[in-house]
């Protein structure tokens, strides 16, 4: 394992879509939805003899340090560092590299996400391995594509050029990358076979990362070198709320990735699914006979293609079709799969009212 | 209130298709599902200022006698009696027979049910006197008939025939009980204006009863006429239970109402409802302006036309119609309102699973 490696884990938001089990309090990171362990847990986990939980940094909301480090007890609670308000993407990956090049001056990181599940690690890892090996060198920001499996709407896109390296992992040079398209225009993507599903997942070196902030998007350079002296110092808190307070919201996409010129993808085969919504649970569990998953204890009469997370009750479902239903400790949500997206509106309607705070 | 006037309501039965909310150990007549005090106490209230406490039995199954006491306190223990296995409804109605000539040989009285929500009580409690003066003659047993609202296929109906009075109160001459009709058969009841309801209601003498149960039904009468001296002693609970188990099953309708030439029908004009499983509710409660009708706490976002028994939680409903969704402590229900006479088939088949004997 190469000291100067780190992990970066954006582990912030709050999972709307997976209300009522996912709440301001415990989001779904910290969340067993798939899996055993809480999601961010498994995201520590997978790095398992490739970076030491020394170097995995948790970057999260404030609210959440405490249920992160709890999640996480085997990362210095130093790693978990809470953002005081969320400034999307690009002040995550910058505060990221601040930390990371004031503790190692030839740090080099990998950015993920605690929102996936990601299956056949193993070549996960060689894929990692490879993306660093490429980052260390300093030219390039690396990114990890994914090889679409169905038009999706919901992923950003990343169109391959030359390829840099056809061995054992395949390297490209990225074109450009391109933002959710429309279902005609993935279905272009999908045909086309050189455009790969951006994954939110990055290795890139501090520096070559500060670099491309300092020329692209300055505000949020700034915010990283004034950081950067205070990482590990009592200072730390009370500069990042200043310097938080200065920004406005920028994704990495739309800061850096859509306007450097140095940047390869990495193609990465192994699996991976973004646990996006109420339905993605068909991805990771069993189905009975009629196409029912049913997490915890359901009983069907006629019913089929249902999601079901019946948490510590008996969910009994009569004649019914595709409905996604979750039950959490003090609320029930009921809805057809196709309107699981809609989630995050009822979320919204809720919290207009002051008496479901306590649902949230 | 004259003191020969007593009334017996019958309170057996589990109210399967109100599961989950009615189970074994508290089934529906003890729960608060419409009009705030247990069915069963609304069906002793009714009869406030027209027959006391002290006249008024309710007869139930032997492990439904403790909660029924409890749900109407205000009756003597001794008139909450247990049947120590269900024999249908010609069994129960002599049993009352034989309880009520043991505490006043010309003892009349009223059949009433828990299971029915009855409004305009003026009007009802006018009609059970009329009924009462009537049936007091010895001569005839008095059923109540409800005029039909639509052509139901959930009620037994009777054929009026001749005018016996016109006043205030209407009563005919019973031309025939008929049972459950098919639906096209209801609709020609409904068109010729001369069949009603059977509620289930009647009113008679207890002589006037074991007389018929006498001609038509001789183990049931049998029974009665066993249990007549034991009741109010020691004997009574043993008796009854050598004495049903000797019965089979008959209803009163078929056992009497059907063969018995001497049965005089009044017509009940107050509002009566069948509360006979979920989607009953909504004649009882105000619906939302999407036709919801929320009985607790619910948040509906683009949904119509549901029946939401929320139990201690928050429902929140997405782009659904129509359906039943019902929270008990253990167990959610969720069908649509055209499948909710099916629930009795869930019951069925999760009592077939030991593991949900605690939910049944």
């Amino acid at each position: 394992m190469k000291d100067n490696r780190f992990a970066v884990i954006m582990a912030g938001g709050r999972g709307e879509r997976f209300w009522p089990l996912s709440t301001a309090a415990r989001p779904k990171q910290v969340l067993s939805l798939v899996g055993g362990r809480p999601m961010l847990a498994q995201a520590v986990d997978r790095l398992k003899g490739f970076i030491p939980p020394e170097r995995i940094l948790i970057i999260t909301s404030a609210s959440l340090v405490d249920v992160s480090r709890e999640a996480v007890p085997e990362l210095p609670p130093a790693n978990v560092i809470g953002e005081p308000c969320g400034r999307d993407t690009a002040a995550a990956c910058a505060l990221g590299a601040a930390v990371v090049k004031a503790r190692c001056a030839e740090g080099t990181f990998c950015i993920l996400t605690a929102d996936h599940v990601i299956r056949k690690i193993d070549r996960f890892l060689q894929i990692l391995e490879h993306g660093f090996t490429v980052a260390e060198r300093g030219e390039s920001l690396v990114t990890i594509g994914i090889k679409p499996t169905f038009p999706s709407t919901g992923f950003g896109y990343i169109d391959c050029g030359e390829v840099l390296s056809d061995g054992d992992v395949r390297v490209f040079k990225a074109r450009r990358f391109v933002e959710k398209p429309d279902a005609k225009t993935a279905e272009t993507y999908l045909q086309s076979g050189h455009y790969l599903w951006n994954s939110g997942m990055f290795i890139w070196k501090a520096d070559t990362l500060l670099a491309a902030l300092r020329q692209f998007e300055k505000p949020v350079y700034d915010m990283a070198a004034a950081m950067l002296p205070v990482v590990d110092t009592p200072a730390f808190e009370a500069g990042l709320t200043t310097e938080y307070n200065r920004l406005g919201r920028i994704s990495i996409d739309y800061a850096v990735m859509e306007k450097a010129p140095n940047i390869v993808t990495a193609a990465g085969d192994f699996e991976w699914y973004d646990v996006g919504s109420w339905p993605a649970l068909e991805d990771h569990f069993e189905k009975d006979a009629d196409g029912n998953v049913i997490v915890g204890d359901g009983v069907m009469l006629d019913s089929a293609g249902n999601v079901v997370v019946s948490g510590n009750r008996l969910t009994a479902l009569i004649g019914v079709k595709d409905l996604v239903v979750v039950h959490a400790e003090k609320a029930t949500l009921i809805c057809p799969k196709s309107r699981a997206q809609d989630v995050k509106q009822m979320v919204q309607l809720l919290a207009r009212k002051e008496q479901y705070a306590d649902v949230l």
